[in-house]
């Protein structure tokens, strides 16, 4: 790896022929001793550059392991928010997912999302197998100056940060067709999600595909993550209909067995959020990571402190249900636009997120959709808030100084004008198509083949008996 | 930001007008060569300066978030320790405080501790507006030659890490009031600890202020973090009173509800002390962080001994809850002076910690004040210890090769007389003064305003319900 | 520790004496600026060495605290899978077992495994005093070029990591030997297992013992932890017998009480390996570590797919237990080729994991074995089918351009012969042979002294109660 430029030193140092006046050998001493000492500096200087690639490298991984545990996250939040006797069922989903996930990322989603290709899919890159594609796609991270970090680190690394990504999405349905669903039907449509659905809309923004070229930027995946996770759960969550006496006259209230988890997952995901956003510069990029962990914690905290305040207000208590959802509302608020928005902007935009989701929980139980545990509140509503935001509160190009003159438009309120948001919409609109589209597809051939629902016996008597002979706390009493 | 030493090759290179002898050519090949190779040479330079900054900021930000983590820690080691009718109630708290902290840190907190002032306090950097005027500050953190890297991380990614400490010291307090404090009482103290109280002590020690320019030491904040929000707690728990039936006769036990969690909190706090102790040089200097992570780790790993065969010993069985404070116990002692002391002494200060924290725990009981997670015996009576054993087994300057000649006098028991301790002794009380007067001063106003504590009827039907109107657990069925 | 390249600017600059045509001049104008400016060339150079140094150390100190945090999720697998009368105990045990483990090691254990000594054993670095004598075992780390890494970062670090693997050993036995082994018992075996046995023949493998003589590879432990802490588990399962009532006619299933803490404890080891393997270079090279990752990752996720499927056709439900330890076995089972076999043969030898346990678990049963948590399955024998797999997978040195023509031999498969496959099993029946004896030995002394199981009465009433005298729950009902 290294270049071996010890090899100057091999050079045999020509002896002087003609001595002229004893200063005249003063530049061949001069030099000589350059050249020897040189060769050190420039074998240094190669480390440097491989230094680089180390420190991104090492950046990349230590994030994509923060992301991979918000898998624990999920698993903890969505089965502390369900029932006692589904909480195998959810824990199950939840550790399989990202199985699921591994296998069909890199089979094909890797390929699709980030291999060369055209504007709408890769076409290389499956399996892992062939060059490293993913300089091809070098300004897929459009906007930082990370685009060139992007082609820095080793392919297993971008693979793995890109998997990790890949997984969360595949989460976020668990949740809201939970309690209710098949196991076998989760296990396939994860494969879909994770292998198709999610990879092919990737490539359009993160893939250097259609909507990356029409100036639609999304730095964390407000859209490309959080939306599509979450088009796909409301899908799921519609077709599968309510669980059984939850909307009876006015929607009934089925709280979760555990919010201990919950919580717990609620500061796991937090925490995960930490490699999420800084992590997607793909390089320890100082300014970038230190401006970006800083706008996603602010957003989260405000996301909580609103839904707490709003709760209080118009629930009367300050609910824990919705505090958890509102620091999660922050934090995928801000997701999108984490980079390139200020601190007071980010404030705003996770304030937002932690008032909107308290409202969007009640407004899904008016419409009886079930939601278990509020994950199309949370990911698909605030995710398409990010989004929009970031054609709000945009500082420019240039205004930060790793934006190189790239990165989206001045937003509205910024001074920007509408066009930034026109894009930002136009962009909401075609994933949320495609997804909606193609999940429906999906969901529809799962219904129709496997079934995706499970039997109302088995639904009363709770999915851990009927799907996996098993209960996740046997011991204790429960009832009545 | 890069320096631009590419100009050195913008030199036009003089053509050779009057040629001698053959070996007259050698200097300028030589020459020539090097001014074509130096210049990657010069900017790989520049760059290893970057990188150094790069390197520093991924670790002040890595271990800013295993910090962050800790809040994942206390929330689920108080709610374990404590009755299930108060579990909603311990998690929204110990959720939102971070949220809390954030804010007040932001807009407040920050700029009264570390920014430009007087030796009592900042008066600049709120919302972090303005001039980075850390670099004033460049000697707060003193003994180390981490006073350079100090300002070497950019502002974002200081504030993180100290807004990670901040909101530490504000859920302290959480454990040792709990199941009696109304919930609005805790989110406003919340916010003043973390907006006033802790930021000015800190500015003493940390900030350049007066405590630092005595010659106070402590490294990771044994006493500016520990004891501060141990003598809140304190106050607070005194100001509330027991919880109802806690003291009859003699003490009467009230058992937390779920002690597996609680482990789980131990062991993700003693996970969070590696960003706690070795993130607080501020830089990923290899041999400080090295030392730290090793004394950190040995001083909770006998604290924990100690405690289990205390217990052992003293109340006859090793007890589970004694076992998880004496890890603190051991963390919090070692704090101060981590970076000072050698490893035995390390193992010896966490030792007596785990010891010291057993009979605290006893004693707390035999007065009457009820602590029900052990918060004060853990951080107030440790992190005082902690503060003095600095004093007792510091090796003194230019001991450990990154002192420098900075950092504190020899302690008494290492051959370095009294004054050390004395200052210590000095800081202890300065610190305890002012953080017993002001929080003191707002409980008394919390009290008199909006109440502090509950109502029995509530306090028996417990929090949850009367506070916010939900349970934790409420499939399961509880209670005699 | 700085090089001083700085004295080169010492040597005084002679002036001209007999200026010559005034191109002659632009030699010594040329040396002058560039005098001026190597200087910092030299001295970034010199820093750049540093920042290597620095870098690995970072990597190696987070990576550990990501083992580090292992003890947390094999304290919720553990707790989880057996019965809540004994959670007390099984936290108890996994909470002091790092701190235990801690003492051992820093005492003895350290010395006797990386200590300059004889093939069999360290005889030097106890207490860690004394140079640092690991570049004595420079190689230790055989088949990666990080041998020079493990030399790079300071002792103190190198210290922690291989504390942290020493601590996974012990908390391995823990499982094994549950709901039925004195505290006392488990106390003292904690000590002997990572001061004693596991160092022994970890100096074999990784301390330029005798087997890393004979060629025998284990990258990061499959032998050298898994089956040494499985062969420890085994034999103390046995000796203490099955749990009461555990085998009747036929195996009687007893299930673990909790199994949201044993799903969440599995994800906190799935993220722990990201510590175990990729930290196992000791070095932040950037391919090796990206590999390690992915290769990592695809194991345990085809082990946990595999046990899914496996558990499904074979005991006709997906059994959650079995996703957990599934995904375990295929992490455990790539642990010694994670950076010598391709993405392909990581998940076969995942796969091939995942369905052994399975089938291992019931064989246990058939055996009348009592292991209450499938550690031996695991590590036992998942760690010899991933020592083997080494044996048959390995693509050969210089494949990979980081082994630098060392490494393991090309695998059966991989059209390398047998050779490497017969060391491979060697090196298994060695380790085997040794840790069967010695912790046979260790068990049957501590059988005739403390004493190893609980009396009957204790084991009914639960340890929680007889050993602690506490309860982990105890307002929630449980029963009958």
């Amino acid at each position: 790896m290294l270049q071996q430029p010890q090899r100057a030193l091999k050079q045999p140092l020509h002896p002087l022929s003609r001595p002229g006046g004893r200063w005249r050998y003063i530049p061949w001493v001069a030099l000589g001793s350059l050249l020897i000492f040189c060769p050190a500096a420039f074998a240094q200087s190669a480390t440097t550059a491989d230094l680089k690639v180390a420190l991104d490298t090492a950046w990349v991984l230590l994030t994509s392991f923060l992301i991979f545990f918000m898998n624990a996250g999920f698993c903890m939040l969505e089965t502390g928010f369900c029932r006692s006797k589904n909480a195998v069922n959810l824990l199950a989903k939840n550790l399989i997912v990202f199985g699921l996930s591994t296998l069909a990322f890199w089979v094909v989603g890797f390929g699709l999302m980030f291999g060369d290709g055209n504007p709408l899919f890769g076409t290389s890159g499956f399996l892992l197998q062939g060059a490293d594609n993913s300089p091809a796609v070098g300004d897929a991270y459009r906007g930082t100056y990370s685009a060139l970090a992007w082609a820095g680190v080793p392919l297993n690394a971008k693979f793995f940060f890109q998997l990790a990504f890949a997984g969360t999405a595949a989460t976020i349905v668990s949740g809201a067709v939970a309690e209710r669903i098949k196991f076998l039907a989760f296990f396939i449509f994860s494969l879909l999600l994770v292998g198709l659905l999610y990879p092919i809309t990737g490539h359009w923004v993160w893939g250097d595909g259609m909507l990356a070229n029409l100036g639609f930027y999304d730095f964390a995946g407000s859209t490309v993550v959080h939306t599509v996770g979450g088009w796909a759960a409301l899908i799921g969550a519609i077709l599968l209909g309510p669980r059984l006496g939850r909307f009876q006259a006015r929607p009934v209230a089925m709280p979760g067995h555990n919010l201990s988890i919950s919580a717990l997952g609620c500061l796991i995901l937090w925490l995960g959020w930490f490699g999420f956003n800084p992590g997607s510069t793909m390089a320890a990029d100082p300014l970038p990571i230190s401006h970006i962990v800083v706008t996603t914690n602010i957003a989260g905290a405000l996301g909580g402190l609103a839904a707490t305040v709003t709760s209080w207000i118009y629930l009367s208590k300050p609910d824990l249900s919705m505090i958890i959802n509102g620091v999660l509302a922050g934090l995928v608020s801000v997701t999108a636009s984490c980079a390139y928005v200020n601190l007071g902007s980010a404030a705003l935009i996770g304030l937002v997120g932690g008032v909107i989701v308290v409202f969007s929980v009640t407004l899904l139980d008016s419409l009886k959709i079930d939601d278990p545990v509020g994950a199309v509140s949370v990911h698909l509503v605030c995710g398409t808030w990010g989004t929009v935001a970031l054609g709000l509160f945009s500082v420019g190009p240039g205004s930060y100084s790793w934006y190189g003159g790239d990165g989206p438009l001045a937003g509205l309120f910024m001074g920007g004008g509408i066009q930034q948001l026109l894009v930002q919409l136009l962009g909401i609109a075609a994933v949320g198509a495609f997804t909606v589209t193609f999940s429906l597809l999906c969901w529809l051939t799962l219904r129709a083949t496997v079934g995706i629902r499970v039997s109302e016996a088995e639904e009363i008597q709770g999915l851990d008996l009927g799907e996996h002979a098993m209960e996740a706390y046997p011991e204790f009493q429960v009832g009545p």
